[in-house]
This record gives structure tokens, sequence and C-alpha cells, in this order.
């Protein structure tokens, strides 16, 4: 048994000094967020190259009663990743041990360690000639490991679900120093508890994830993207609905996006959709390894005008046109930043209850929170909408989030369909989940980490 | 508190005497598997018309000590659903809680209770023109709740993965009589941990499941079936790398047949493939909402003679040539029985794997257990082989399974890859987990179940 004082020699005589950051320059971009909203002070970073070496740090911070802090590429939305201001936990970057270890087209497996960068697995499976569908903004820095620390969705959730469906094995330390070696490449393995189910989306608060076996699939050949405006969001599902029946799980994407955000990124972006305005828009895109896939689409849109579901419309011709359409999905959030302040939420409702949750959360808002403004976006296909408040110095930010995720509630909804909890809505999910549900969360929670060691504070109060 | 003579009154009173069977012929169906190769012996069993009543019954088990052992449509394949022989354990029967609740289209959910036939659940979604893909050969007796508790596999898996990836919502009953409801009909939903992963494949031990929502698929229109003949497991290998580049994720079976199981069909089923001989046989079936797929699926079969992949084939010109090349495949298990006596193994290699596999697994029965034959066959696609050893009266099972299982070990495989651990393989288990594993799961089971109340003695010793 050891004490505080002698973490950091501890630490500095395991990994030697050049992977221990204690102050300076090189810190920050550990101790906060890449958003700055949730500044931190950590005791010091430290950088393993081995699971090894994390199991090691794991047994040493135990001993000096320190927490830890795990961290990918530090780019989550809801301050999960980043120490607390206490100067005493220490933050365990994952971002040495970055390799890509095997990538097998056939078996259709990718294994990699956490710290691997998002974009440079995409970009080994593509080498193969094989395609790993998580996909997000942040792919350029997010780690393997934080995407399955945070369950991440993006835009492929629709078709390929969310991160937790591509995971076939995984390397995980414990709270209490123990290596779980489970890096196997099976697609099918019912023997015991598929323990590691439990430390995908528990936002490094149970295990530090390691090292993974991400599942991969065939690459599509052949894609269509097309734009549409629709006269609500009901027409939007009646959109969805045809789109299922015609070209059934080849549709990737289904986005929602508002007048409000186009107008938002006409003014700061300059981007301007090549068709006749509306009060709703809907960005689809379609991708097969069969051909037929585009005169399918074309079949669809047509029926779409007919039965009057669509009012204007395009087909991209080329990619270059299908990534000037997919430019004014992207930009939405962008814009909304230049525009002004804004209250974020990131919710899902049963995907039917849309229509239905646009219309009670503006009435509520409006009731509620007047000279509030909406710009509601996002993954109409999962149920997963951005439903963004843009608001002025008279606006309290918890009081707009009671009052969507009061509305969220009623629907049957998540108050966090992909961003996750963090250390952001931690007083939220204990609003809004039930007793029993939170009781078993906390009962797994001190199953495994007894002492509340591994990211406390995070998911489940402190 | 109460003790175990107080039992009976307290169950029948809560339930009434028709919903509580004792003795007698009605008992039989619930003490012993359908292939009556687990025999137990229960205090009773109890038939719940609601999850109410179902967390009154582990209340008054519970203060009774008697342990419970839930039951879905009692056709798993290891003794995970029936009794010990001691007579003093509860079978919980889901059979009365049967409703479908919803289905939504367009949403693509359903919402069952845990005893619906899987079967009546595949029909509805049907009806609606979707398709709910968990199929497997006890669908009409499987249950909902049942398929969740094991994970259940299938001939879908390929495409659509196991029954974990289709699992919205859960309605779960834990060892202490807390209902936790979960049947939220979110495709994302990131808020907190995602609890109902820890029921899911947990075979009964952790909580009863008494409720679902389902995730539904588009229902393709086209379907393309084909049998082929090859050389050996590597060729067939290489045909799937082709089928991945020529059909992508539209495959949704690869099956892999031995010449020895096309024999035995043919010796006693009378069924005869209608191609040429060959050592080893590939059934691939692929579907879509997209024409074409029968040309791609031309096309490849082309490219697969032309390169040698395949030494003869025929692609199904009616639904009916379908439904006899797929006879072939399902006959298999059947014609084994009537062979005589085997020994099965449902394992799971690598995929790249299974041809070594193969051939060592072969080579370490010829020399450990003479006299041996193997049928192999299964779900190429999905790395899982049922390994299945004929053998006579020289042959003991256990030896047959270690000689399988230790090569299945060396290459990193699973002893089930689909039918779970029950009873029959909890010794397995221990001897080819690793020690963290198998505490981790410990560590699990004693946090949610302290006083072993709930299955004991499946998946982990008593």
């Amino acid at each position: 048994m050891t004490n505080a004082t002698d973490l950091l020699p501890r630490l500095t005589s395991l990994l030697g000094p050049a992977a221990v950051i204690t102050q300076g320059a090189d810190l920050e971009p550990y101790a906060i967020d890449w958003r700055r909203l949730f500044p931190g002070k950590p005791a010091c970073v430290v950088r393993p190259s081995s699971v090894e070496q994390v199991a090691r740090i794991v047994q040493i911070c135990r001993e000096a009663g320190a927490a830890i802090v795990p961290q990918g590429g530090n780019t989550g939305l809801a301050g999960g990743a980043v120490p607390d201001a206490s100067g005493t936990q220490v933050v365990l970057s994952l971002n040495r041990m970055a390799a890509i270890r095997s990538v097998d087209p056939v078996g259709l497996t990718i294994e990699a360690e956490a710290g691997c960068i998002l974009k440079v697995a995409q970009d080994a499976a593509g080498a193969a000639g094989r395609l790993l569908p998580i996909s997000l903004a942040a792919e350029g820095s997010a780690t393997i490991g934080g995407v399955i620390a945070a369950n991440a969705g993006g835009v492929n959730v629709l078709r390929y679900g969310m991160t937790r469906s591509l995971v076939l094995g995984l390397e995980v330390v414990l709270p209490d120093g123990t290596i779980v070696h489970g890096l196997r490449k099976l697609r099918k393995d019912n023997a015991g508890y598929d323990w590691k189910q439990f430390f995908i989306g528990s936002e490094g608060t149970l295990g530090i994830v390691t090292a993974a076996v991400l599942r991969l699939l065939p690459r599509p050949k052949h894609s269509v993207t097309a734009l549409l405006s629709v006269a609500d969001p009901a027409a939007a599902l009646r959109l969805l609905e045809l789109a299922q029946d015609e070209l059934g799980d080849q549709i990737s994407a289904f986005e929602l996006i508002s007048a409000t955000s186009m107008q938002l990124v006409a003014k700061h972006a300059g981007l301007k959709a090549p068709i006749a305005e509306g009060e709703w828009f809907v960005l689809i895109e379609a991708a097969s390894s069969l051909a037929g896939l585009r005169e399918a689409a074309e079949t669809m849109l047509g029926a779409a005008f007919e039965k009057g579901m669509a009012l204007d419309g395009v087909i991209a011709e080329s990619g270059a046109q299908a990534s000037q359409l997919w430019a004014l999905r992207e930009h939405v959030t962008e814009s909304e930043a230049r525009e002004g302040k804004s209250v974020k939420h990131d919710v899902s409702v049963p995907l039917t209850e849309v229509p239905r949750f646009l219309i009670e959360a503006g009435e509520a808002l409006a009731a509620g929170a007047p000279g509030t403004r909406v710009n509601a976006f996002g993954h109409l296909g999962d149920g997963n909408i951005h439903y963004n408040v843009l608001v002025d110095e008279r606006h309290d930010a918890s009081h707009v989030n009671r009052i969507v995720h009061d509305v969220v509630a009623a629907f049957g909804g998540s108050i966090s369909a992909e961003h996750g909890i963090g250390q952001y809505r931690v007083g939220e999910l204990a609003r809004y989940r039930a007793a029993p549900e939170m009781d078993l969360a906390r009962t797994i929670k001190r199953a495994l980490d007894p002492d509340n060691r591994l990211n406390p504070g995070k998911v489940l109060s402190a």
C-alpha cells in the first residue's frame, strides 16, 4: 500500500518521464474537451504503450487512492473523457496504443488498439475492399476505444446499427487491474455471459478498453443520394415507409432538415439547396452492391411525387453533387454556432412519434421559453433529432433542457440518443430514468468498481 | 419470512389452482427438454399471466428459499430451461404471457410478451409487410423470451446478426422481484448503461424477461438460392469472398454441407442434390428489395466456375426449387439421428480458420477416437460449424467433446456458437474460458442474484 505522494514517482518509474505529463501546454489538450465546455485539472496524464502498462497504472492508482479518467480522442460531446477540477484524477490516454493489428477481408474483421483513430481504421478496411461503417463528424480524431466506450452512433446507424453491433471482441482492464482478454474474432459466440456488452457504452466507468475486434462489411459499389422537400415531418415519415418498401435495407441515411436549418446554412455557409423552398427537407442515401439501385430510387421518387409526399427533389448526378447535397446537412451545426448561442439536445423518440414530438416540443417552448427559435435536424430514420434551441441572454439553459426533455419523456424517448451522459447529463439521467433502472446501473457499477475509482461522476453521480 | 412448506399454498393463492401444476401428465412437458436428454423434477410449475404476477412469484419463492427456473418454449439444446432433479425448483413458464402488443411497419418495431411463439411474431411482422429475421428450426415452439434469454442464432445471422442485435427494449423481473420497465421503442439510446444487454443471452440466470420490443426490417422482394459443389472448404471460402464482392450484404445464408451429410440425407431422407457429386457443398441464399439480384448472382456463379472455385451448381428456378435445395440442408440433423448415435458440437472459429479447423479436428479424432465419423455442416458465413461425430459403443462422449473442443480452443474459437451453455456445457465452459472471464461472470451473477435463486447451475456451476 502506498499513498498519494508516491503516485507520480511510481507512474514515472513505470512509463518513463516522456509518458507522464504533469504540467504545461502539453497537458492542456487532455484537461479540457475540444468544445472547451468542461475544463478540468488532472493530477497528471499518463500515456501507456501496452495493456500490461495500463494494468500496472490501474494498480498503482488504486494503491494511491487516485481516480482514473480514460481518454481516447477526447472528441466526446458530454464531457465524459475529461477530469474534474480537483487536481487529483489521473487521465489515462490511450493515444500511444494505436496499432491496427490485422484486417481480414474474407472473415470481415479488423483488430485494432484502443487509440487507433477511427478514420485510420476506416481507411485500412477500405484498402482491403471492405467497409467499417462507423462514420461520424469527429472520425478524424475519435479513437476506436472512445467510440466503443461511447457506443457511438453517426450517419450509418439506420443501416448498420450503433457501434455495439459491430464489436466482436474486446480486451479490457478492470478497475482492480485485471486484464480480461477477449479479442475473439467470432461472429457467433454464446459461451457464457457476453461480458463485453457491459463495457460498450459505459463511458469508461466500468473498465478501460485497450483493444477491439470490429466487424467489417462488404463495400457497396453503387450509391444514390437525393434531396427532397416535403410539407411536414409526417410527409417525411410516409416517404421513409415508401423508401423501405422500394429500397429495403439498402437505405443508409434518411436525414431530416428543417427550413430553419437550411436558412442558417444559407446565411452563414453560403450554401443553398438546389430545389424549391419547403418547410422541411429530407436527405436520403442508399448504397448497394447491386446494380439497379438508381433505377429503384428513381421509381421511388416518381411515386413520391405522384402521391404528393414530396414537393420537389433532386437526385445527385455525380459523387461531387452528392457531396454538395451532404454539405448542406454537414454545415448545420457550424452555421448554428455562427448564428449565436444555442441549447443542444440529442434526443430520440419512437420513429413514428417524431412529427408529434416536433409539434409538442415547439408548443412547449413557445409557451415556456418565449423568444427561443428551434433548429431541428437529424437522423429521422433512427428517430434521433438534434433538437437545438437558439436562445439569447433571457433564456436559462437548464430551463430549456427541462422543457424539451419533459416532452421527450412523455413520448417514451431518450435524452441522449447517441452522445452519451458523460458529466453533462448526469442530473438529467437521474431525473428521467426510473429508480429500478438507476438502481440496476448502480449495482453493476458497485460490483465492478466498488471504490468508484474509474471515471467517477460520469454517467452516475459520484 | 415464510418457509418452504408455505410455497405451494401461497403460489396457488396468488395464481389460482389452474395456474399451478404440481403433478401428473401436465407436469411432464415442463420437467424435461424436448430431446429428453435432461430430465428434472420440479416442485411445481407456475404459469403467471402478468409481469406483476411474475414479480410476486419471485418474491414468494425468495421468501421460501426456492430456486426459479424460467421457461419459454422449452426448445433449448443445452438443458437451460429445465429444473434439476431435486424436486425443490419452481419452473416459471411464460407461456400464458403470449400477446403481441403492437407492430409498427414504419418505425420497424414489434412489441410482444415473453411467451409469444417466435413463428407467431414472424407472421405478425409479415402481415405488416416487414421481416422479423430471427429464424431457426424450433421457431414453431420457441418463444420471444426464450430466444432473447438464449441470444438465439439461426440461419439469418450472417445478414441480420444474433437476436441481441434485434432487441430494442426489454421488461425484466430481477431476482429480488423488482420489475424493470424498459420497453422503449428506440433505435438509438445512449442514456446510461444499456442494462438490457446483461439479460440477453444470460439464459435466465440474471433476470426473467417478461416482454420485449424487437426491431423489424424491410422485407426483401427478390431472392435467389443456389447450391454448388466445391473441392474443399478453402474453395468455399474463396466463393464466400466472391459472393461478398458481388452481392454485398444481401447474402442471407452461406451454408457448408459435407459429402457425408449429403450421403446421410440421401440414405435416410431419400433426397439427392441435383448437381454432380462433390466432397463439399455450399448453399447460398441472397435476398434484396432491388431487382438485379438474380443477374448479379448469375454473374457471380459464372465467375466462380471460370475461376474453378465451384465444380458444379444450380440456381433455383422457383420458390419450390429453392425449398428443395433447402430441404437437403434441413434434413441433415434428422438423417444423422437415423444413422445412429452422435456427439454434437456447436462450435465457431474465425471464419478464415474453418478449413484448417476441419482438417485438424478430423486428424485429432482419427488419432484420438478411431472409428468415429465426422458429419460436419453449418453456417460457414458465420464461422459456425455443427461438427457432429458419429460414434458407436466404443466411444465416450466426453472424450470426443474434449478432442474437438481442444482444437476449437487452439483456433480461438467458441465451444458454443449459438446453443448456449445451459447445464450441458457448464463444465466445458469453465475449462475453456480463462479465469478473468469466469470471475467477471461470477461477479455479475453475485451482484444481481446474490442468493443464487435464479436458474442456479446453468451457465455457471451452482
